[in-house]
């Protein structure tokens, strides 16, 4: 995705996946990602993890509302609740205004 | 690390691996979170490196001054010229104030 105009809301997602059921998690985090598309304010995705299970996912919003019905929404509750249950021995969510961003591309030869 | 408290400063740092030199990535990675520990206002560091080359980092700082100075640090600075020059195929960094923090832990048995 672009890079979110200041004023966009980050919902930063750290986690530490249990070793329960690799392939369901799998279909899972592809129906989260899914529900989050489908909302009202929603800017786009940015997600990785770690070898050893350690995973940062940033969701990016255009603003609070927007993040707030995020949290809000029942397919999201629902999904949230089995990572509770199966998926993830911890997590932590931070939620933030974006201040500024930029970026860099390597340039191209010819 | 804890969660950071409502006003420290995130700096979101997005990345693509180029195929270069992953050793001398790897001691890079490790002299920056050195350098970025030693400075005022660092309250911490979170990582997730995809296995197919995409990296989230995210640097957490006590406010807008230490996040300036972070950026502005020689140390950094050096480090952040071989990324460019050896070691990215892009980047992005996004800057943003935190608004609220929670987590959650697997309970344990017994």
């Amino acid at each position: 995705m672009p890079n979110p105009p200041p004023g966009a809301i980050a919902v930063i997602f750290l986690s530490g996946r249990s070793a329960a059921d690799p392939q369901g998690y799998g279909q899972a985090a592809e129906a989260m990602a899914d529900a989050a598309a489908r909302m009202p304010g929603y800017l786009g995705i940015d997600s990785a993890r770690d070898a050893d299970g350690v995973g940062i996912t940033i969701s990016w919003w255009q603003d609070e509302t927007a993040a707030i019905a995020w949290r809000d929404d029942p397919d999201h509750a629902r999904i949230r609740d089995q990572g509770r249950a199966i998926w993830y021995d911890w997590y932590r969510v931070i939620v933030a205004t974006v201040d500024r961003a930029y970026g860099w591309t390597r340039p191209t030869d010819g």
